[in-house]
């Protein structure tokens, strides 16, 4: 039960990262690692601490993170990230996990300032392993202008748990006048996606099944954060945004139509589904539109605003493909209508369960 | 892969949770139930909203809360709790998710405000299981006077977790004046105890290991929001706070030792052991000073302020068992010395990794 079995050295890490020598003698995780102890302090002060930039707030490895809003409105926002594998093309849980939580509050119109961040580690995966998450997030987290301020370490034993399973909660600040939830879609407004769709799904699964498309495809995780500034600088009065992430775009059209009591009309023509998606979903059996994204946004917008605030989106690099996808409706509340190309219509349904398991 | 095989029904479950229509043909968790979709959806609706409280931010389900500190200082704190058994004598996981994280931030001196709830859950898992976790914390939040405000799913494959796996974030609103941190210990600050140490990690121990001492020793898992506020009510100028949770109170009292560069001189004979814990620590080879509690706290305050804080924890139910242990000296900085009932004394070291595996 205890560290009693010294865990023999793993293969060499493929980063070329070195391990610093408290944990030389343990290249694997240990129980120990997550009991509070000296181990647990080897732990983060060399894979943690260093990745995530060792500021004074989180430096101070309190409890909690002391932080100064200066009286602006807070978003709060939390996930889990359980992907597998750890590594994919265009990413890994550690930027989703930053990425992710940073995306959940730009949601609400929110810049995201503060990240905490729990790692559940399985025992025997190697450190450096753990080392390389680490410094994605750590990456990440300065890509997208966010602090990780708090944090925790949790080991369970080999066969309960995957390697790695990170939880991010954040906080950001919300500008004044900016109002931006599901409830607040009207008919009237347009419908947008910031890109093409499907790319984090469909990059997941070729890895995970060993599939080859032809060409790779690389998830499109990405922190939207500069992205909706660019949009906010336009107007305050953006009405809904949403990242469209597990269910895809079905789910989070859904999500709005069933919040606001509304019904969403969708051009299925006009929804970028890049090539080589649409040939891997093809093959897998999958649909596009429930496809899980990480670097994506919907949004609905007053139909006055959407030309400016889709220039907005093309001058961005997040935002170059964007595009109008439909428009919200009187008609059919709670329902999602796409039309088709050739002239007829269907009912896009909510996803029942799981397309594609622990895709974040 | 999808949920294509129906679970069959799980046992009775004994808190008499009847499952909800839209849940009954799925007593047992399915990857669905963390797709993102209409699964997913009914999860939440029928376990985790009715649990919560069904608040207005809660209920508005967005990717994050929308919440307003007034201009405060806040505390972010976070802890993922991966416990076993997930129901103990005094608690479950549910308890020390909000507990856990209520401390955290009551160790700044803050006053816990919100908090985020995930949850990774494995396939299989009774939902009537994840009713009654949901429950306890629900339960346990309106009892320390926090709101859960946002929340997440995931489900992981059987043989990827271990049924429940919790974390949560919260933020705490800091009193003007305040400034509890490590970093503050100074010589001369007295060094004081809540109440009766290791109560925690022996009741998880012995439901665990299926030991009889007795007498039943329950969790002393409970939220110490209130109490901090009594002693914050005697002076702000409190200097740390620590709850002693993994690790116990050795772990603790070196974390402030080596944050503030001081030493700490304990009188052992001081500090609160209950007898049954005494015996059990016999028993399990483990020592009381290492074990987790999860409703104490450890207080360095300044001299002249010390027997009217005791006074004020003493009149708390929490703190009826107060006592002042030791105190914060110049001598030996980052080392703790216990002075034994015999004269002698004894270092008590930092545990260098995990003498309890699981324990929160």
């Amino acid at each position: 039960m205890a560290d009693t079995v010294l865990p023999q050295a793993g293969p060499v890490d493929p980063s070329g990262w070195t391990c610093p020598l408290p944990l030389r003698d343990h290249p694997r995780v240990v129980m120990g690692h997550g009991g509070g102890g000296a181990l647990s302090a080897e732990l983060v002060e060399n894979v943690f601490l260093p990745a995530f930039g060792d500021g004074p707030v989180l430096a101070a490895l309190g409890d909690s993170a002391v932080l100064d809003p200066g009286g602006a409105r807070i978003a709060f926002s939390t996930d889990s990230f359980v992907v597998r594998p750890l590594f994919f093309p265009g990413g890994s849980i550690g930027d989703l996990a930053v990425n992710g939580t940073v995306n959940d509050l730009a949601m609400s119109g929110a810049r995201a300032a503060w990240l905490s961040c729990a790692a559940i580690l399985e025992e025997g995966v190697e450190t450096a392993l753990v080392a390389r998450v680490a410094e994605a997030m750590g990456t990440a987290a300065r890509r997208a202008g966010v602090q990780v301020v708090t944090g925790d370490t949790k080991v369970v034993e080999a066969g309960h748990g995957d390697g790695v399973y990170l939880n991010t909660a954040g906080i950001g600040l919300i500008p004044p006048g900016v109002d931006i939830r599901p409830q607040r879609a009207r008919p009237g407004d347009t419908v947008l996606v910031s890109g093409e769709i499907g790319l984090h799904g469909v990059a997941i699964m070729s890895v995970r099944e060993g599939l080859e498309f032809g060409v790779e495809i690389e998830s499109d995780c990405a922190a939207l954060g500069t992205l909706v500034d660019a949009m906010l600088a336009v107007t305050p009065d953006l009405h809904v945004l949403r990242d469209p992430t597990r269910g895809g775009l079905a789910a989070s059209l859904h999500e709005i139509a069933s919040a606001a009591g509304v019904g969403v009309t969708l051009q299925e023509s006009a929804v970028p589904v890049p090539p080589p998606v649409a040939n891997a979903c093809a093959v897998l059996g999958l649909d596009p539109f429930y496809v899980a994204n990480e670097g994506k946004l919907v949004a609905f917008v007053p139909r006055e605003h959407t030309d400016a605030v889709l220039a907005a989106m093309r001058a961005h690099p997040l935002g170059a493909a964007a595009a109008v996808i439909g428009e919200c409706v009187a008609d059919h509340p709670g329902m999602v209508v796409a039309r088709t190309a050739f002239g007829g219509t269907r009912v896009v349904d909510l996803p029942i369960g799981e397309q594609l398991p622990r895709i974040c």
